[in-house]
C-alpha cells in the first residue's frame, strides 16, 4: 500500500510505502496526519506551502458495502483551519484498487496552467488540462471518460475552483460516471484549483487487493455488515426509499429546518419537498429516474436517487436534504425542479449547495434578489459561474457576502456556512457547529435523529462531543456516516473486518482513540493557525433571536463551551496522530 | 475632568467622574482601558457589544501645540483585534474644553435609524440624524456647522460608515470645518454606522480649563516645546513648508514607496507628486490654497496644507504622503489634480485612503480597470459611494477584494491594509507591520525617517519595539507624532508639561512604562479576540517576491518575530493598564 506524491510545481510524482503504523489509517485521519506533519498551519490555504490530500479508508479496495468514502484534507480558505471533507462516488475505491491509501498534491502549477494527474496501473503521471480549463464538472467528467475511458474515476472542481472561491467544492463521479459526489465544503476546490489541478483520473484497472489475514474471518464480519444494513428499518428500508430527504418533513416539524435566511425553523411548503414527494415523484415521471440509487461501488444502502424532468430525463443525481433546505426552504423555493436545477447547477459550477444556500439567503434579505425568486436564483447562480463581481461574492460564501451586502446577521461558524439543522431547535448542534475544528458542519457530528430531547440545553455538549469522536473515527475509515443508521453496533463490524483484513487484535476503545487524536491534532493545527476559543462559538443573533415558530435560541450552558476541551475527556491536548 | 457615556439603545446620556488613576490616561491608553474592561475581546465588532470610544489626551485643553489629538478606539471590523486610529482638528481640543476626558458610545440605536450626539456646555444629548442620511462627511459638517454655530467640532461618518464598510474612517473638521482629519484606520467609521451614529458636534462653548498645580512651570515647558518645534529643520522648517510629501521623492528614491500595487518600491513620476511640486503648485495657484496649515487649535508645525484647483478654490485639505503614495504611486497615478480629487472623495464618502488605495490596485491587477487610469478610479470610487456590488467590495478593504477578486497576493496584515512604507525595503517595518495589535500601521512605529541601515534585517526587531512603546505613549497624550520631529527631546517636554499642569512628579520611564502597558493590554484584548502569533506575519508574497529595482525581500530573522513577546522586554503578559 503506497502513497502517492505529486509536486505540481515540478510536474513530478513519485511513491512513497505507507509508514507501518499507519496502516490503518485512512480519510481523515490520514490527511490530517499527513497535512499536520508537512504544511505549516500558519500558512496561506492558497499559497504553494499548503497541500491537498486525497485519501481513502483502509478497506476501500475490498467490496463491503459503505467503506469506500474518499475524503480530501488541506487548509481552507474558508474557516483558515484544517479542513476534512468526504464524497462518495467511486473515487475512494479505485484509488485502493491502485494500490494506493493517499495522493498528496504539493506546490503549485507554473503561472497556474491547468493540469490533471492520471493514476494507472502503470504509474502516474502529470499531464495538461488546457482543453478543460472553465469546463463545468459535467463536461470535464465526460470528456475525460470519454478519453480515459468509462470505467475510471474522476475527481474534479468547476469554474468555482478554479476562480479560488472559498465555496468551490471537489467532486467526483458516481458509479455511472456523473461527477455529482462532492467533498463540497471548506473550500477545498479553491485550494485545488490554486494548485493548478482540474482533475485527477483513477482508472479503474487498478488490481490491488488486500492481501487478507484471516479471509474467513473477513467474510463472517462482512456478511454481518452487509445483514446489519440490510435489516435496520433505515438502511434497509427509509433510506433506500426516501434517501436523506426522508429527514423533510419531520425537521421542519421539529422547527429546525433553516427557512427564510434562518428566520424560521419550519417550512410550509415541506410537504412539497418532502422525500415522499421527491419519491412519488420521481416514480411518475420514470425514465432514468431512480428512487433509489448507490454512489460507491459495493453499496447496499443505496440512499442515492436520481431525480428526472417531467420527460423523464436527469436533473441531478442525488437530490438530498441539506441541499433541499439550503437552497430550498432557506430560500423560501419550494418547487422541486427548481431546486433540482439549483443542485444540478452547483454541481456543474463546482460549488457546495450548503455554502451558496446561505450567501444567497443573505443576498435575497439584503434585497438583492426576492425570496422565493427561482428564476433570479439560478440567474444568480449562473453570475457565480461567470464570475460577475456580484457572483464572485457569493462564491467566496457567507461571511464574505455577508460582509460585503452590510449584515452582521451571517449564519456562520469559523467562516463556514451553517448547514440544515438549526441550533436553536437541534441545541446540541451548537456544539458541534462551534467546537467542531471542522466548522458549522454537521458531518462532524449531528444528532437530529437521535432519541433525545433537543430543547434542553443541558447535556448537549457531551452528546455532540461523543460524536464528534465517533465522526472523526467513521471518516478515517472511510465509512458513510449514513450507514451508522444499520445499528449500534455497525463499528464494530468494521473492526472486526479490519481486525480480519490486518491480521490484528484491536482494543474496544479503538476507534474511540482514534476519533479523540484526529479532533485532537485537528485542534493543535487549528490552534497553531490562529483559530482558539474566540473563534468556537455560534453568531451572537442565534443567541439572542428567536426561532420561529418554536421561539428556541440557543443557550447552551457558557460552562459547556469551555469544559469541551477539557483534558479529563482528551487526554494531553497535544498532535498526537 | 469626566466621562460621558451615550447608550444609543435607551437614547440616554450619563457622565462618569474620571477615576484618579486615570489622570494622565488619554487618548489610546485611555480607549484601551475602558474598551478592555467594557467589551467582550470577541464579540462581533458591528454588534451592539462593541464599543466606540473617542478620547481626547490630558492636556488638550490648554494651547499647547500639537497635543489636541482625537483619539476613536473600538474593536475593528476590519483587523478583529482592538484598534485605536487618531486624527488632528478641533475635537480633541473642544472635547476637553467641555471638562470630557472621553465620550463611550454602546448600544445601538432601534432600527439603525441615524442619530447624533450633540455635546455643549449645558449638556449632552442624543439627537435625530434624519437629515443627515446618506450625505457626505463635508454636507454633514456644513449642515451640522449651519444649525449650530461655526465654533463646534464636528466628527462624522460618510456613506462608507453608513453601509459597514470596513475601509470607512471617522472624520473630524478641521479649524476651517472641513472635514479632512480622519482616524481613518481599521473600520471605526463602520463601528460607528453599526451604532447608527452619524455625527458627534462639540460646541465650542466649553470652558473647561486645567487648573493648573504649577502654573509658572507649565508656562516655560510649553515655551520650551514650543521653541523646540520652531528651531528643529524638521518641524520648524521642513513640515510647514512641505508637509509630510516631504517625503517624496526621497522614499522613492529609497525604493520603499508602493508603485504598481507594491510591484515596485521606485516610482518614475515621483518628482511630479513630490513636496516641493505640491508646494510650488499651490504657490502658483494661489486663491485659498495654503502651503502651511495648522489643522489644530494652537498647532506650530502646521504641516497640513490646502490643495487648490487651477481657479484657486480648495480641492482637499490637506494633501499628505502616505495618500500621494498609496492612491497616486501604488495606482500608477502621477497626477495631483487626480490624486487630491481621489482624497477629497475618499474624504467626503468617508473612506480611508491607504485601505482603498490598496485596494484598487489589487483590482487594478486583476484587471478590473487599468493602471493609472485617472477617470476609472474616479469612477470606482463613485461605486464605493453609491454601494454598488464592486464598490461595497472595495469598502471592504484590501483582503475582501483580493479574495473576491480570486488572487492571493494581497498586501495586508491581520485584515488590514499595508500603508506606503514597504516592509523589503524599510526592513523594520515588517515588525511594525505584523507584531502591532494595530496590523498594519505605520503609525504603531514608522521608522522611515530613521537614520539607520533600513536593509540590514538584524537588529530591527529592537528599533521596531522601542518605536511601537514610544508611539502608544504618544498617542495616549494626545500628541501628534509630527511634533516628535522637534528633536530627541519632545516627550520630556510634555512630561513637564503633565507635572506642571497635575503637580505631579513622574518617573523617568514614564512613556515607557505606559507605552509598554497600552501594547500589552491590546496584545491581551487581541489574544482574547483570537490574534495569535499565526496573525503576526506577513503575506508570504513580501518574504518571496523580490522588490524592484532594489531587489530586497523581507528577510527579518524568524526568531526575531518570537523574540518580539519576550517578557525579558515587557515584564509579564498581562493586561496592565
Amino acid at each position: 500500500m503506497r502513497i502517492l506524491r505529486v509536486n505540481m510545481t515540478s510536474s513530478k510524482a513519485s511513491w512513497e510505502e505507507l509508514p507501518d503504523e499507519w496502516l490503518l489509517l485512512g480519510g481523515r485521519g490520514l490527511g490530517d496526519k499527513i497535512l499536520m506533519g508537512e504544511v505549516p498551519p500558519s500558512c496561506e490555504p492558497l499559497s504553494r506551502k499548503n497541500k491537498l490530500v486525497f485519501c481513502c479508508g483502509p478497506l476501500a479496495s475490498e467490496v463491503v458495502s459503505s467503506l469506500g468514502r474518499l475524503s480530501v484534507v488541506g487548509k481552507s480558505p474558508l474557516t483558515g483551519g484544517i479542513k476534512e471533507a468526504n464524497s462518495g462516488g467511486n473515487a475512494g475505491v479505485l484509488l485502493a484498487r491502485q494500490g494506493l491509501r493517499a495522493v498528496i498534491v504539493e506546490g503549485q502549477a507554473p503561472n497556474a496552467k491547468p493540469c490533471l494527474i492520471f493514476i494507472g496501473a502503470n504509474g502516474a503521471e502529470l499531464r495538461s488540462a488546457d482543453h478543460l480549463k472553465g469546463l463545468g464538472t459535467c463536461a470535464t467528467a465526460s470528456r475525460l471518460q470519454e478519453e480515459y475511458g468509462p470505467n475510471t474515476a474522476i475527481i474534479t472542481i468547476g469554474k468555482a475552483g478554479e476562480m479560488l472561491m472559498a465555496a468551490a467544492g471537489v467532486f467526483v463521479t458516481d458509479k455511472d460516471g456523473i461527477p455529482g459526489r462532492a467533498a463540497a465544503r471548506g473550500g477545498l476546490g479553491a485550494v485545488m484549483g490554486s494548485k493548478g489541478l482540474k482533475a485527477i483520473v483513477v482508472s479503474g484497472d487498478g488490481k490491488y487487493r488486500i492481501p487478507l489475514a484471516d479471509p474467513i474471518a473477513f467474510k463472517e464480519a462482512r456478511a454481518e455488515l452487509h445483514k446489519m444494513i440490510l435489516s435496520s428499518p433505515l438502511t434497509g428500508k427509509q433510506q433506500p426509499t426516501y434517501g436523506t430527504s426522508s429527514l423533510i418533513p419531520t425537521v421542519s416539524e421539529m422547527g429546525a429546518m433553516p427557512t427564510h435566511n434562518f428566520r424560521r425553523g419550519s417550512f410550509d411548503a415541506a410537504a412539497k419537498i418532502s422525500g415522499e414527494t421527491i419519491h412519488q415523484l420521481i416514480t411518475n415521471r420514470g425514465g432514468v429516474g431512480k428512487t433509489t440509487h448507490n454512489c460507491m461501488p459495493g453499496c447496499l444502502v443505496r440512499c442515492s436517487n436520481v431525480f428526472p424532468d417531467e420527460k423523464g430525463n436527469a436533473i441531478v443525481s442525488p437530490l438530498e436534504y441539506e441541499t433541499l433546505a439550503m437552497v430550498g426552504s432557506n430560500l423560501d423555493i419550494d418547487d422541486l425542479d427548481t431546486i433540482a436545477e439549483i443542485n444540478r447547477r452547483c454541481n456543474d459550477y463546482g460549488i457546495d449547495t450548503i455554502e451558496i444556500g446561505v450567501a444567497i439567503g443573505i443576498a435575497m434579505e439584503q434585497g438583492i434578489l426576492p425570496f422565493g425568486d427561482k428564476k433570479s436564483t439560478l440567474r444568480l447562480l449562473d453570475e457565480v459561474s461567470e464570475g460577475t463581481i456580484l457572483g464572485r461574492v457569493l462564491g467566496q460564501g457567507a461571511v464574505i457576502t455577508g460582509k460585503v451586502l452590510g449584515t452582521n446577521r451571517i449564519p456562520a461558524v469559523k467562516g463556514q456556512g451553517i448547514p440544515a439543522h438549526d441550533p436553536r431547535t437541534i441545541k446540541g448542534m451548537a456544539i458541534t457547529y462551534a467546537l467542531s475544528p471542522m466548522g458549522a458542519d454537521h458531518t462532524a457530528g449531528v444528532m437530529t435523529r437521535f432519541n433525545i430531547d433537543h430543547s434542553k440545553p443541558e447535556g448537549q455538549m457531551e452528546v455532540s462531543r461523543d460524536l464528534q469522536v465517533r465522526m472523526a473515527a467513521v471518516d478515517s475509515v472511510g465509512l458513510c456516516t449514513i450507514a451508522l443508521g444499520a445499528g449500534p453496533n455497525t463499528l464494530d463490524a468494521v473492526k472486526r473486518l479490519l481486525e480480519a483484513a490486518y491480521g490484528l487484535s484491536l482494543a474496544d476503545d479503538f476507534f474511540t482513540n482514534l476519533g479523540k487524536n484526529i479532533v485532537k491534532t485537528e485542534r493543535y493545527f487549528n490552534l497553531k493557525a490562529g483559530l482558539t476559543a474566540a473563534h468556537e462559538q455560534l453568531p451572537e443573533f442565534l443567541l439572542e433571536e428567536p426561532l420561529l415558530p418554536t421561539g428556541g435560541i440557543s443557550d447552551i450552558p457558557e460552562r459547556d463551551y469551555e469544559r469541551f476541551w477539557e483534558e479529563s475527556f482528551w487526554g494531553p491536548l497535544t498532535n498526537v496522530l
